[in-house]
């Protein structure tokens, strides 16, 4: 049974995942905080886990107040520099049993689509990517597809690949999309969709598809239950749930 | 029995119609003509219907000869101009037991996506198209997917709905793909594909889809054929294959 | 501006139904009534549209009693018999201005893809169907796959296409699925999805689908509003939405 | 430049990897051989790898041949038992400096979604394949599809993941397909299709799908050259393109 400490409680990530985590077999929440709580009140409570999904400004502070305090620390809240994980990585040599997982995105099947599409994209002279997208979306193409165009195309420039072929000479409305590190890339906003995304891939009398789909805050509950799970056995900082699995 | 002509017979469609009318059980190819061949060639042998898939610059002529000689025609040559359609209908006034199909395209299914997805897309709050097209190809969008757009505009503009929702207001490299009609199309080119369109439309909890995909010359024989079955019981001129087509 | 009853309005379809004529710029909602309420307190509170979302026991008087009262009717509980659909019809006549609806599904995508699937079928060799769901669905195919087989299967019959060819002779296990109407049906069930219905047809070199997904009980609203809007346009009895869908 | 020898090269198979060789510009083919020819006609026009697109009853003894002689050799006949590898691994220890690759599948799009889904299935509950081909295919399902069951299966035993859900009590049909290794396996037969396959997996709120698309003999060609490049990177006995893959 891992004993686990939301930070963050109240909010829409982090009732989700108290629930979640309360759902789990192996699992117990022990505190369930928000702002202006202690860390400390977590470590009070038995806690072994501390998860947070609070705001930019607080996570940092969090962060090292719970390795001080001797707490693994799986991380949702967004906005962390550099810099920022660089302190991180420096203060847990201090404590090299304790493991912290800072992750931008919980949703496995995003994180897989963007590390299967990058370790399929050498072997198909094209790649493309259409992102979906709610039309209540303000920005265009979405960070996912933006990062998964950049993996890949490293990906790509390791293995020596040449661009992908394009005889467009016509084009006066713009319908071949953006062009991401060499990648084109297309976002298409339908009322209904919540955030999906395809990545496509060809070579003469083949194609190859990876699509993820995701309708509902729920879907990253698997992978923060994940990184629960993980996070004891992984010491050091880790960046990304991929880091975690085993593909 | 149907005893067809086929003119442009040594072309890539002509040669394909000649095996797709050999190969019909209620058809019988009468006559495989070319270039200098002429029209009078056609009726010497009995034929009852002629198909022309020559060049812009001859099918004009053919069509007249053919009328004038008391063949019904189905034309798959691109190049007719609103005159010359013109001409074709007062010239039909003298005959008017004959009939006359001028089609841009015989694929069954890029005419089915067209005319269903102009049908279906009043239904629904948003609408966007993807074409997906291989890599050889110099212009974008395709035509089909322009004429696609088209007919969906003219549909929704009809029954009152508003334009489809879209709340981007960044989108610095041009992700979100052309505007035709008010209808954002998005092109892909991938080694491997051949002509294929999705059409997509969105309500809220709902999508639904409309795809169309090509992957062989082949896939216009269905159309010519339903075209050489149909001519006879649709007299006078009808431009568009779906005019044959009970939908 | 439609003056709307709702009756049933504390059940999960009649509360959403409730909310949607309530954020309906054309429609006002008089009267949100229940199991005990009385029809006549619909009249009372202005009604012109009753929306009856009840049960099968009770919804049959209902939709009599709103006709001796002069109602419009829209009807979405399903349980109704041929011969309880006569009733309705033979009363109408004694009020032949006023209009019912009942439908057994207001998803206009699944609606949509029913009939644009029948209409299409006849011009392809092959048909086969994949409806897919939640994993929590106890029969199998949907009730919808069956309907849209059936009526793919009519449409073909009358068209005089030959059954899909299939050379199957090894098949163990039962890969190839039901048979429905001589369309083979294949029923998916995945964690995470609710309501899916692909449509699949073939010719030599071309594939045509119809795909419709529903996410959620909001996706019925759209056809419901259809509804409201339209019965009084409509007089006499409807059964199916489509009866108001110019396609 | 590679110099590569092709035996079986008037079959469908090898004629279309001599095309595929004399195209690439890494490689020079020195030899065309066919049933008759020795392998010794391959050493003397001086190949360095030997590809073979042979018979079932001869592709066991030119691969000896081959090895005695020093060529690297890639393999894509059939028939390989278990015996017969083990013979070409014994042989090769005289030769450790050699290659030889034996590949039952050179669809790089196949091989990947195999290898893939095998990966990413154990972080989902569900899991089930539709595989979709021509309907002159007489065995269902295909023998992509189940190896591809087979390998999801052992990976999801191994990471002790339970069955996928399924409620379904009546199913009187068989709309649920086949059951292979505990998964669900559909098969579609469509004309117009070639190969495919469609791999889908679930979470609460996620989907997650991978899908293979074959049209074309040529398809198999990046995979052919990918082996003839990497052959002598990896001495010993390959068995499967996917041996030479980085994932």
């Amino acid at each position: 049974m891992i004993n686990v400490a939301v930070l963050g409680a109240s909010g829409r990530m982090g009732a989700t995942t108290c629930r979640a985590v309360e759902s789990a077999e192996d699992m117990a929440l022990v505190a369930a905080l928000d702002a202006g709580d202690e860390v400390a009140m977590a470590v009070r409570a038995g806690a072994e886990v501390m998860v947070d999904f609070t705001v930019p400004s607080a996570t940092e502070a969090n962060v090292h107040a719970a390795i001080e305090a001797g707490l693994h620390c799986v991380v949702g809240t967004t906005g962390w520099t550099a810099d920022a994980l660089a302190r991180v990585d420096e203060h847990l040599k201090e404590r090299p049993e304790l493991g912290v997982l800072i992750a931008p995105n919980f949703a496995l099947g995003a994180v897989l689509a963007m590390r299967l599409s990058a370790a399929a994209a050498r072997y198909f002279e094209s790649v493309e990517i259409v992102e979906l997208h709610h039309p209540d979306k303000v920005d265009a193409p979405s960070g996912t597809a933006r990062h998964t165009a950049a993996g890949i195309a490293a990906a790509r420039a390791t293995a020596g690949v040449a661009p992908s072929p394009d005889a467009t000479t016509e084009d006066p409305d713009g319908a071949r999309g953006a062009v991401v590190d060499g990648i084109h890339v297309h976002a298409v906003r339908l009322r209904g969709l919540v955030a999906h995304e395809e990545i496509m891939m060809g070579n003469p009398g083949e194609q190859f598809t990876i699509r993820t789909d995701s309708f509902d805050r729920v879907s990253f509950m698997p992978g923060v239950l994940l990184g629960v799970r993980e996070v004891a056995m992984h010491p050091g900082l880790t960046v990304g749930l991929d880091g975690y699995m085993s593909l």
